[in-house]
Order: C-alpha cells, then sequence, then structure tokens
C-alpha cells in the first residue's frame, strides 16, 4: 500500500511536520504504512487555541448539547468504520482484534452521549450531592456544583488501542465541556489519525475543541496550567518523567495516569478440574493472553490456582494454545495475530526471559521461534509456570506486553488475596468460583488493590463481558502499579475535567448560577396550568400553586378500607397517641400525596403522558384530622429526550394551613416535547 | 510556664525522641514552652504497625462502629477544652481565635460522627453509585464498591490550626476505616499533643489506629506504598518536594495537598458605599485580615473592588484597622494577637517588601513597628493597594501570612472575574452583591479556579458562617496554587482513604461481598412479618411476600373521584388508547402504591413507627383494570440512631399476575430499635 503521510490538526487546520517525517513499519512485514511528525508546531498557541477558541464554545453547549455531538461523532465512525478496519492488519490486529477498538470506540461515544443525557441536567453547571442547610434558618445554604476546568486536555495515548484509546478520552473530556489535545502513540498513529479526521468531516465540532499531534509534544508541558489536565495511558516510567515536570509540579496539573499493570485472574478453591468454573477460567486466561496479542493492559499476566489443580490447568491451557492458529491478521482463520512492532516483540522477549531468570519456567511456547510472515513482528503464546510464587518477584512485577501469562499455586485463600496483592495494584481481577462466601471472603481482601474485579460462575458466565474489558458504565484504573487513577465509570469520568466548587449563599443565588430550580428559590406564579405547557415553553422555576383542601377523619377511614392500609396510627386514636412521633391520628402518606395529584392534575390530554416516578419523598409535619393541605408544583428540570419524548422533573411541594412542609418530592413525568 | 517534653506515640507507646530536643518559644513573650524531637522513632515499623494492627482493627468495625468512636472523642475533646484553651494562648492566639481550632476541631468530629451514621450504611463495604445493568438479562451486573485502603495515612500538618488541622483529617480517615500517623507542625506542636493524648485517654481507639511523630519524619517516605496516603497542608515548596519524591512517584502514593492560596474577595459592582454589602464586605475584609493574625489559608489576601468606589473602601477599612486592639491574647479586649513566631514575623515582613517592590503601596499599618509585648511576635496589620492590578504580579502571587491584605481596583465584571482567577487557583472566593444576575456571571466565569466561593448580601449575611470558615460538609482546597486537592466535603472527605472497585458478577455475590441487599439478590422468605421484629432480628433479604389484590375499574374510578385525579389516562379510555404509552385506561400510581401499603402493611403498633419517606420510585409495566397485583417486602438496610430510634430502608417491588414488574421503590421507616 501507499504511504500515508500523516496531519497534524492545529488551530483547526490539518498541518504536515517540518522537516524529515518518522517511518511506521506494518506489524505484518515491516513494510512502511505511514510517516509522521509533528516537527515546527507550536504547542503554546495550540493550548492557548484550546482555552481561548474551544473551551468557550464547549461551554456555551449544554451538556445534552455536548452528549448529542457525541452521538453524531460514534455514528461518523460507525458508518466509515471499514476504513479503520483497512488499516487495522498493520497493527498486527485481526477484524476479532480490532473489534474492540473500533466498534469498542464508536460504542463509547455513544455510551457517553446517553449517560449526558439521561444523568446529566440540560444545563451548564452540575449539581454534585445535595443542598446542605448551613444555618438554623432556610435562607444560607450550600450547594457544590460542577464547572468545566478553563485549560486544555492532553491526552497521551497507548499503542495497542489507537482508536478506542483515544475516543474513550475524547468523549468524556468533550462531555464535561473541555477541549482537547491528543498526541497517539506513533506505532499506531495512522489508525488514530484516520479515525480522527472521521470525527472532524462530521462538521459538528466547534473550532479548537479537538488537536492531534502525531509526533512529539516538543515544549507542550512548559506551558500547562493548573487548569490543564494530562491524561496519560503508557509506561510507569514514562508517567512518572511527566508527573515529575517542574510546570506539572509547580501549577499542581491534574494528572491521570493509566500505567503498568500485573493483572491477575484466580481459581475459586471450589473449582476442581470436573467443576464448569475450572474450564471458565482455563478459556479466558488463553482468551486473555491471545486476544490482540496480549497487548492489553487489561490482559491476565498472573494465573492462580489451588495447588493440587495446577498441573491439570497447565494440561488443559497448553492443549487450546497449542491449537491456536498464529499467522497474517488479514487471513479469517487467524486467532493470533502479529505484535505492534519487532522492537516490541524484542521487549517481549527481553521480559520472558526476566520472568524466567526471576524463577518460572515455559511450559508452551518458544518465544524465538520464527512464526507467521517474514518481517512480521509474530511471536508464540508462551505460557509461565512458578512453583514458588513467593520467591519468584518478577512474576509479580515484571510485564511482557504480549501474549505471555504465568500460572502459580496458592495454598489457602488467604494466601491466593496476599498473591493477588503483590501485583501492588491492578486494573482488573477474575475469580472463578461457584463459592459466594469464598469468593466475598476473598474480594473484600483485594479489592484495595484492584480498580475492577468479576466474579465468574456458572450461572454468569454467559453473560459476562469478560475479564479483560473495560466499560464505559465502570471505572477503568487502579491504584497503586497501575497509576492510581480512574477513567470512565460514567459520570465519573467526567470529574477530572471539571472544578468542584462549594458554593454557600441563598437559594435563589444558587438557582441563579446554576440555571436550574433548586429547593427554597423563587417561583415564577404560572398563568396557564404548566400541564398544557410544551416543554420548551416550560421555564425552571414556574409554578402551579393549587387551591386547599380538608382531610377529614371519614377521608382517612374511607382510604384505609378502601386500600387495606389499617394502620394504627391512622386508626386507632389511644396507639397513635402513645407513640413517640404522633399526637393522635394521623393521615396516611399515601392519602397525602394522592390528594396532592388531585389538587395538581390538569385532567386532559396534553403534553403530560404518564408519571413514570418519584424520587426523595420526604414526610415532614404529619398531617392531623381537619388540616387542610395545599400543594405547589414547580418546574424543577426538563429534558428533551428525542422528538417523541422527554421527561419533566416536578418540585413538589406539600404545605399545611400554618404553611408548615408536610411533604417535598420530585415528581418525573413523561412528556412529548 | 514548666517547659513541656513533648513526645511521640508510636505503636501504643508514648515516646520520648532520642537525644537533643527542640525547644518551642511561645508567640507571647519568646519564652520555652516545650521541647519536642522524634529521633530514634522506628518509622518503618509505625507503617508497618498502622498496616498490620491498626488497619485490620478498623476495617473489623462497620461505619457506624467508627461514627460512634468519632463521636466519642469530640466529646472527649469539648470535655477537656479548657486543657488546651491554656495553651493556645502561647500560640499567639486569643480565645475567639482558638474557638476555630479547638472547638472547631471537636465539632468537626462531631459533624463527621453524624455524616457516618446518616449518610454510610451500617456495613464495611460502601456501595458507590446505582447498580449496572451489563448484560440484556438480568443476572450480570455492575456495581462500584468503596472499600478502605489497606495502608497507613500519613497527615504532614500546618501550624495555623494545631487541633482542628489534625481532626478534619483524623476525623475522615478514622471513618473511611483507615489508620493515621499524624505529624503537626513544630511551632504549635504543644497543642496537637495535647488534644492527640485525649483522644488517646478516652480508651475508645483501637490499637494501631493513630500514631504521633513531634519532630521530623525521618526515613518514613522511603517505606510508603501505594496503599498508603499522605495528606499535606503547608507551603507548595515543601509540597512539591514531597510529591516528588521517588517513592510517592513510584508507587503512586495518593498525596492529597491543600498549599498556597491568593483568596480574594470582591465588592459587587453594584454595592457602592450607601448599600448594605459595602458595609459587610468591608466588615468581613477587616475580619478576614485580623483573625487568628491572618495566619489562615482561607484569609482575603486580594480585595477588589469597583474602580470608583476604592477610595471609599479604603477610608472605611484604615477606620477599623486604626481603632483594633492589638496586644496579649490572653487579655479579654485584644483583637489581634501574635504571630505563631518571631521567624513567622520575618516572613511576613518579607513579604510584604515583595508586595510593595511588585507594585503596591501600604495604605494602613507599619510592619516593623514594634508593638505587643517584648519578645513577642506581634505585627500591626497591614493594608496595601494596588492601583494598577494587571501590573503588580506580586499581589497575585505572593503570599504575606498573617494580618496583610491588598486593596485593588476593577473595571467591569469581566476585569474582576480575571483578576479573581489570576491568583491561579484559590481555597475561598467571597463576593458582596445583591445582584443576582452580576454574581452567577462572576460564579459561573470564576468557580473552575476556587474551591469555595461564597456570595453573600442583605438578605443571607446574619446567616452566613463566613469566607474564612471551612465546613465539614463542603469540600475544603482548590485547584492550581491551592493545591489541586480537596478535603471534608462530607463522604467526599473519606474518598482519599478508599479505593474504588467496579464489581462485575451476579446480583447475589454483590450482596455477598457488600453484606447488603441489592436489587435481584436473593430474598429469604420471612417467617412472621418483618414489621413485628426489632431492628436487631431483622436479616437483609428478609422478604415478606404479599398476598395478591386484582384492580378493578371500579377501584380506578372511585379512586379517581375520592381524590380528584381524574387524569384522562384512567379516566377516558379512547384518550388513553391514543396516548403513545398506554393501550387503555389504567391505575393511577398512587393508587397502586396505596394498595400495595394495605397488602404490606401489618397494622398494629409495634417496632415500626411512621412511614418518613420513598425513594427511587419508577413506574415499570402499566396495571390495566382486571390485571393483579401483589408485593414483595424486603429489609434493605437499617440503621440505629440512638437508643429510641433508627431506621429501616425496605426494598418493596410490586409484580402484576404476569411477574413482571409494575414498580420498584425504597421505603423508609422510622422504627424503635
Amino acid at each position: 500500500m501507499k504511504t500515508l503521510e500523516l496531519m497534524n490538526y492545529a488551530r483547526d487546520q490539518w498541518i504536515r511536520g517540518d522537516g524529515g517525517l518518522r517511518d511506521i513499519p506494518s506489524a505484518i512485514d515491516g513494510s512502511i504504512v505511514a510517516a509522521t511528525g509533528s516537527d515546527g508546531l507550536d504547542f503554546a498557541a495550540m493550548l492557548d487555541h484550546a482555552r481561548h477558541v474551544g473551551g468557550p464554545a464547549l461551554r456555551k453547549m449544554t451538556f445534552h448539547e455536548r452528549a448529542w455531538m457525541l452521538k453524531d461523532l460514534g455514528l461518523a465512525i460507525m458508518a466509515r468504520k471499514e476504513e479503520l478496519y483497512a488499516l487495522n492488519p498493520h497493527s498486527g490486529a485481526t477484524r476479532g482484534d480490532g473489534w474492540i477498538d473500533i466498534d469498542g470506540g464508536a460504542l463509547t461515544l455513544l455510551s457517553y452521549s446517553s449517560t449526558g443525557r439521561k444523568k446529566l441536567p440540560d444545563a451548564h453547571v452540575l449539581l454534585d450531592g445535595e443542598q446542605e442547610p448551613l444555618a438554623k434558618e432556610p435562607g444560607f445554604v450550600g450547594q457544590h456544583i460542577m464547572t468545566p476546568k478553563q485549560g486544555a486536555a492532553v491526552h497521551i495515548n497507548a499503542f495497542n488501542f489507537p482508536v478506542w484509546g483515544m475516543l474513550e478520552k475524547v468523549a468524556p473530556t468533550l462531555l464535561a465541556g473541555m477541549p482537547c489535545i491528543v498526541k497517539p502513540a506513533t506505532a499506531t498513529s495512522y489508525l488514530a489519525e484516520a479515525a480522527f479526521r472521521i470525527m472532524i468531516e462530521t462538521g459538528v465540532l466547534p473550532d479548537g475543541a479537538v488537536q492531534l499531534v502525531v509526533g512529539g509534544v516538543g515544549d507542550m508541558f512548559e506551558h500547562l496550567t493548573g487548569q490543564d489536565v494530562v491524561s496519560f495511558t503508557g509506561s510507569a516510567q514514562t508517567a512518572n518523567k511527566l508527573k515529575n515536570h517542574p510546570t506539572v509540579l509547580r501549577e499542581s496539573v491534574t494528572f491521570v495516569a493509566e500505567q503498568d499493570s500485573l493483572n491477575a485472574s484466580v481459581l475459586g478453591p471450589d473449582a476442581g478440574p470436573d467443576t464448569p468454573e475450572f474450564d471458565l477460567f482455563v478459556s479466558e486466561v488463553v482468551r486473555e493472553m491471545t486476544v490482540k496479542a496480549g497487548q492489553k493492559c487489561t490482559a491476565i499476566r498472573r494465573a492462580m490456582v489451588p495447588a493440587q489443580h495446577l498441573d491439570a490447568v497447565e494440561a488443559a491451557m497448553t492443549e487450546k494454545l497449542a491449537a491456536m492458529t498464529i499467522g497474517d491478521p488479514r487471513e479469517k482463520e487467524t486467532q493470533l495475530g502479529a505484535l505492534v512492532s519487532c522492537s516490541q516483540r524484542d521487549d517481549v522477549r527481553e521480559k520472558i526471559a526476566e520472568l524466567v531468570e526471576g524463577g518460572a519456567r515455559i511450559v508452551h511456547g518458544d518465544p524465538d521461534a520464527s512464526v507467521g510472515i517474514e518481517g512480521g513482528a509474530f511471536i508464540t503464546p508462551t505460557l509461565l509456570r512458578a512453583d514458588e510464587p513467593w520467591a519468584a518477584d518478577a512474576v509479580h512485577d515484571v510485564e511482557a506486553f504480549g501474549p505471555v501469562a504465568t500460572i502459580m499455586p496458592y495454598s489457602d485463600l488467604d494466601d491466593a488475596i496476599a498473591l493477588a496483592n503483590r501485583g501492588m495494584g491492578s486494573l482488573a481481577l477474575s475469580m472463578f468460583s461457584n463459592d459466594a462466601q469464598a469468593a466475598a471472603t476473598f474480594v473484600r481482601g483485594a479489592a484495595a488493590f484492584h480498580g475492577r474485579m468479576l466474579v465468574i460462575n456458572r450461572d454468569n458466565a454467559k453473560l459476562s463481558t469478560g475479564h479483560g474489558s473495560p466499560l464505559p458504565v465502570l471505572v477503568h484504573g487502579g491504584p497503586g502499579r497501575a497509576g492510581g487513577s480512574e477513567e470512565m465509570g460514567g459520570v465519573r469520568g467526567l470529574h477530572h475535567y471539571m472544578q468542584r466548587t462549594a458554593i454557600q449563599s441563598t437559594p435563589a443565588m444558587i438557582a441563579a448560577i446554576s440555571g436550574q430550580y433548586v429547593a427554597g428559590a423563587p417561583k415564577t406564579k404560572s398563568d396557564v396550568h404548566p400541564f398544557r405547557l410544551k416543554m420548551n415553553e416550560m421555564e425552571l422555576g414556574q409554578t402551579f400553586f393549587s387551591d386547599t383542601r380538608e382531610v377529614t377523619i371519614e377521608d382517612i377511614e374511607h382510604f384505609a378500607y378502601f386500600t387495606g392500609d389499617t394502620f394504627y396510627a391512622h386508626m386507632d386514636e389511644e396507639a397513635a397517641k402513645a407513640s413517640p412521633i404522633f399526637e393522635g391520628r394521623v393521615a396516611h402518606g399515601y392519602l397525602i400525596l394522592s390528594f396532592a395529584a388531585g389538587l395538581f392534575v390538569d385532567p386532559d390530554p396534553g403534553p403530560v403522558l404518564a408519571n413514570t416516578g418519584l424520587e426523595d419523598l420526604k414526610f415532614l409535619t404529619p398531617l392531623y384530622p381537619g388540616d387542610t393541605m395545599r400543594v405547589e408544583l414547580t418546574v424543577k428540570s426538563k429534558s428533551i429526550k428525542s422528538d417523541e419524548t422527554g421527561v419533566v422533573k416536578w418540585a413538589v411541594e406539600i404545605f399545611n394551613q400554618d404553611d408548615e412542609p408536610v411533604a417535598t418530592y420530585t415528581l418525573l413525568t413523561e412528556n412529548t416535547p
């Protein structure tokens, strides 16, 4: 194929790097796929462009507008994904491997689009947590808010997932309202550049929202500030150099790191060779060794087995590994493609030698054997065994980033926990067990050392998303060796790109700041019943003030016999009086809710389709027979999900004749927009 | 007074430092208050003791047990606070200043005790966020959990609040389930040691839970791991040195930093000299300059004023400052005590010189004047003015940690935002304005640079907790120069000391791991109605399965006329059919809830006192006339608040005749334990 000349995307222009470009070889045969470089870029100007053009444009959009934008980006990549699959084999990846990267990347954009519309307000400011009363009177409260950081996010990505690795960071960054500068790893930057180009060509991204550097980042780090974020995936060595940069330290630049990880999988003490969990374990370890030629930050490197089953596991695994087809990733029958490059293969060979020197022995595979296509970066899958894992530090410390894993025995559950934690922090750990008590003990003992843990058994294995798959709704990251950070995890993934601020003021001020109605903020009386309004006609804070209704003892008795709820507090004056909280018989909570609906519902067909739920109901003051009640129904938030449907949240407050609050809650309705 | 000999508390023993101790002078007159040192401690052994003795003991306790322990600690300090007030003046602090430190510290323990009992489960594992469905079928789900880190928390504290500064870290650390090693600043370590001793003497702390180092930390940092946490308060210079420690980098040790901060206060564009906001602003800036002699990390250093009002602000402030009584902090009439030490006073004088050199001029005070008691660390409050704040970098970059502030003009709101943010990250910012729109614009433009922001006006000033007061329920911290971290903020403050792990498995497994009932987990049929059980007799997951009840068209009509809720979806077959979500008339949501209560309520007096609320109600499948419904009521969680009262949360699931879920919610009841 013709050599691609990769371009940088700086200040909304495609720019070729100055001077000689660096060749990128194909993993298949060493032929040159692409040439790349970023010399001559003005990195300080790129940061400023992100801060002063991209940031303000993104911050003008609401969370929902940004979420719809992510949907367009994801759909565009889906529509043009074959362009990416055409390049994918040059990274050594089979089509199956590519799915994780390409479809997986697009699906991450779509997942974040959905998270944005379902979990975030259609507003510019995120309310974080509940309102905190700060004084005995209600006029001074605290409310945490989150706003986008006003700098640039610099994403430094690894070679193994050039598309997914870019998009799993781009999605939360843009949704948070922050612009980014993407720096893919050189070895597979042609895939990142192609996917990036598809996004630019959608035309939906505002100027300055994203930029691309296909080469070194020059002096960019010198120009970082405390409003910028570095999100790094790669080796601990590089991470530590960057964390240690004087500007990063001086400015307290947020630094998110995913680095090394000696992920483990554990066969439960209950899971002998005749159990489904044994077979599931063997298959998963082999799969994790060989998918993407083992070049996954979540791949299983250490497999821990009850000592008495270690031989059986070895036999079952070597049988499976021996049957694998290694070769050209473009061929359908190929199960194991190539490593990304010959230099990466050299590194894997070195690391295997370190493992052997450190107390493990090879029980399957020959890392020095010549396999696959001449000039390509192929290697046989290599299984090692460490019979004395506590005397073999290397197996817990050395990560061979290829189709390599080490099996080892454990004596009991405490030993398994200690071995798992000996990895000093990992991204993912799986346990295969049908013994809930053993698994629970294991997870409680090990969770502090692992970012994600799966417990797989015969019941859930078919539904499982697998040991190695980070999911957009779950955090991806781990403590210690793994870098001590988190990415994704739904809304959690936005937090790096936003600043949390505690606001202290009146509720009215917090409503003005957040652009959202909050408890205690002023209400505006609606001239028409708000059930009659289309969603775009509703103003937040617009309120329907109901008539009043007396609640009689007959109402209470009638309701009790009708529903069957004859709880003594409603029916027995003496028993109710004897209770520590009531002065006598009280109205049912559900009677109050039902009467409230009777007072605020406008019956005719209109934009409100149904009551779909209710949140945070608190009963505050009992309602006694003879009391009267009235309701205030206030538009709290609204979000349009599609042309056909939207959700309105209503703040409902019920008062008695003395204006004491009887109950407060949030009502959800489904509306036609 | 007799010189105190301070002791370390290492491995549950009081230990005197080896060799010569360091003298600590009194701020009042330079006489020696105490002698201290930590030479000879085995710091590696202290870390191991925390990890292997303190950590396991704390992790055996539930969140609620740890919360009750904090209450005992807080009450003990309250009971013996006069011992601390006796030492307090030697730090230069008046009794009023001491209140923030001593009562404020105890109240922080009590606030965290309350947070623990109200916001956390009576369990060992914290469920974080909602259950995430991960497959189309319900058998494989995701759930984030948080578990205590299995290392030690090293607290390195500042001199200005020896008691509060210790307790605001100890409270969330212990509540999270992590042991700590406290290293107070030497200058005021006699106060920290005295408060620490009170906590030890309660006898409620398990062995290894807390240790104290009254001196240097020796080689402790060499022995840190990825399960340890460093929580630092002090200068950026020291913070950067520690963050940069090779072990901290290599192990990704969690590093929480509160460092420098040029906090600002802004007089709103609307707030001229004849407004209440003007007076409130002047008083607050003067108060923040002088409380604790200005040695507060949140103190106002930069006061921004509409240009046309700068002279008026200067006049009003200098008048107030001139009237202040400076002197012996033990005297009742003293308003401004001493700085902590003469060396600290030298530093403040140097910084004032830098401010003057950098473009500000002194308009009140003479930092070189001799005031107060001979040999003491007194200084006059010093007000500076920078007429060209954009040409005076020093006023935005140099923190004089004493009774020092600079007033400066701004031209318009954008200029005020830019000046506020020029501080490059701060802990606290206040704005005094009665113009909600101006204040909202300001806050949205500046929030990304500030950890806490107050908007004060005539309505909320009397209720305000003040610019300078961090509160346990609000985050304390700030981006950039302020260190980029957060402390406190209620439950948020525990997160540094816990590891978040995404668990993927069956709901049954997640229930076993968390020791809590989760949706989809197995239910055990209760032999007696659970309303009859005392709280300690209830098992999580214990379930009442109700009878069934048919819902007829007569029920629906009857309910509609009784409550007044005649919404068309319940009353008009044709209109209901025309709706995009119903196939015909449906039962009211509130009718379903009311009938559900009728099905599960056990009427006689017993441990259940009242239904106090309801959470996360979702209506999932409409109930049509002729359908039948039944309820499953499951004990989800329980927490005992006192001998008299507790809260039980019940998972309620309503099904139709086809076992389709009609509605799910969480019901709250108040119970006698």
